[in-house]
């Protein structure tokens, strides 16, 4: 009944559950629990605001998978029918517990794990009253490593999403969209549409466009305040295209940049380049987060580079792998991260430029076009 | 910097806290951990992506108020300065260990509690390690037991978003915005850019629009599918307006309707007006789900209406009190919920009809005002 859509990020579900079947083997567990919408999507292309996901690991007995069932409340009853044909389905309000309730006739031992980085110490007494035999243990992150490696579709499904917001952001341009006068609100609605009118389903998180001292505030709210001649305006958006989330920034200037202004430019770009040079197969995450780093602190901005260099992106704008000087990820071929440095001075603006990039066999390739100059040419 | 925003729902956050101080002294708590950052913006008007908050009950040597601490952050420290510059901010990644650290210098002793329906079962070891001294106790919902009773400027604000709805429902149908040929997804599209028109931030929800047997679907998604004639359409949708959130179901019918369509829908209405007229200070919601699902129930749809009759709105868009068939809460003057029943016919459509009230002294008052007929009259 629900029309089917052209699945662009393919599924292959299945698939999906086997390659995490084998890192519950890995790690002991005959069972997880997944509670998370967003891995329970990722495992079964179910797309419902309430559900958990019951995935056994194979034993000697049988498949796994037979074993396997999605539970969710009874809003979603057809919806479940049509997006996950291939699994049992349990009707239930609270999913999570009604799964491991529903276990309880057929699997009397054996470990399931739980994600203890999502279920809550509420949530987790729930599961324990629910649980009358065997053993819960943690088990967070699982599903998130196998999402961080993406497949060819979804790599695909980012290249479209982040095509939409390199459209947008030239259409605007050569709208002359960026002049002064123009309110940053203004700006956030017109890269807002011009994505969805590239395909977009919408925007992938809350448009950040910061005008002159705003650009100091790396997670500025758009206004009323109008663009004014001599603003360093930054712009941090991105397009959602079958669950797919896009993240750039460009920072521009408004009329003619003043020698601080194009200084502070030249400086980031100096240090997104070297991060994004740094990414390769094999690389500790927060040696690409240094490289960035280093070019920013020798130049005397290390305090003003408030956050980390990037963060994974696909289903969720953020996610595994961090790019941080604390993170402890290896990069591995499929990963998509950000890079963004930004230097932020208080009460006079900031720069921070931001691409989204594959990790490839040898290095990186980037998803998101646009140019990074500071200023901008809005002659078509 | 960041401009001052005419604030239309008066902060009041110190009260706020004051009343929250209330409620820790009651639960023989000495300080609470807000981790859930709707409830940090209710209790102080902070509205990053990365916050907690230590609220210190009063003692004998001072006011709670002076030891109340606000954790973000270097992101947001320009930010935390312009919206609460009368609390202490501590500058850390990890907010709510953090702030427990921060305690230690000065409270070794007394009882910290936290919110369990949010803090992950990870997050709770943080936490842990995090206290030495002193003793963590499960404190789930305080803050949401404050947020479920609106103030005056609350409800304002709600009003305002609830009239952003009516005003781009009643916009769309006049334009002759719901015919023959145009899809679920235009008219979604169509309604939330007329809410942004209306004063709305954007939509509070991702809108649906179930036209046909899509209508069956509780939360169908918009699809490029046409409306056709003899179609029931569902439309459940709402607009932001300064964080409060409206919603609103109105079910409709392109063309003439069938017998069954008109009866399903009077049906519905009858259900919605009973639900409607139970609202009262001292109800239990629980009652007011079985007046409505009483009239369906009688009918021979019970099996059919698969979901709660309602739930508390505000600054998020499911919220304290539930209204349903399992709910334990009273109703109190103040309090704003929905009230919407349906009844769902797998493969023949849907009809469910949703408005948000306030509670008054004796009932409760509409804020969402559209009409609840099935068939509409586009001659503006």
């Amino acid at each position: 009944m629900e029309p089917t859509r052209p699945e662009r990020a393919p599924g292959g579900h299945a698939r999906r559950r086997d390659a995490l079947r084998r890192l519950l083997r890995e790690g002991g567990l005959d069972a997880l629990l997944v509670t998370d919408l967003v891995n329970v999507r990722y495992l079964t292309g179910f797309t419902g605001s309430n559900a958990a996901l019951l995935v056994h690991a194979d034993d000697e007995a049988d498949r796994g998978e037979d074993r396997t069932v999605l539970a969710t409340d009874g809003r979603y009853t057809t919806q479940a029918a049509a997006q996950t044909p291939d699994l049992a389905v349990l009707v239930e309000r609270a999913c999570a517990p009604a799964l491991l309730r529903d276990r309880e006739g057929r699997d009397h031992e054996g470990i399931v794990g739980f994600d203890s980085a999502h279920v809550t110490v509420d949530g987790h007494a729930d599961l324990l009253t629910a649980l009358e035999h065997g053993e819960l243990r943690r088990a967070p992150g699982l599903v998130e490593t196998l999402r961080a490696v993406k497949e060819a579709g979804e790599v695909d499904a980012l290249r479209q999403a982040c095509a939409a917001a390199d459209v947008a952001l030239a259409g605007m341009i050569a709208a002359g969209g960026l002049v002064p006068g123009r309110t940053e609100r203004e700006v956030a609605r017109d890269l807002e549409e011009r994505m969805r009118e590239a395909g977009a389903e919408g925007p992938s998180f809350d448009t950040i466009v910061a005008a002159g001292a705003h650009a100091a505030i790396p997670h500025h709210r758009p206004t009323d305040a109008p663009l004014a001649d001599g603003d360093l305006l930054t712009m941090d958006f991105g397009a959602l295209v079958d669950g797919y989330h896009s993240d750039m920034t460009r920072t521009v200037l408004i009329g003619t940049p003043a020698d601080w202004q194009r200084d502070l430019h030249d400086l980031v770009a100096e240090a997104a380049a070297a991060g994004r040079a740094a990414l390769a197969p094999g690389v500790a995450t927060r040696d690409v987060d240094a490289a960035a780093r280093d070019v920013i602190t020798a130049a005397g901005f290390g305090e003003q580079f408030v956050h980390g260099l990037g963060h994974g992106v696909g289903l969720v704008i953020h996610e595994a792998p961090a790019v941080s000087a604390t993170a402890t990820a290896t990069l591995e071929a499929g990963m998509t991260v950000t890079v963004e440095p930004g230097v932020y001075l208080a009460g006079r603006g900031g720069v921070r430029i931001e691409d989204t990039l594959v990790v490839t066999d040898d290095g990186a390739a980037p998803l998101t076009q646009s140019p990074r100059d500071l200023e901008f040419r809005d002659d078509p």
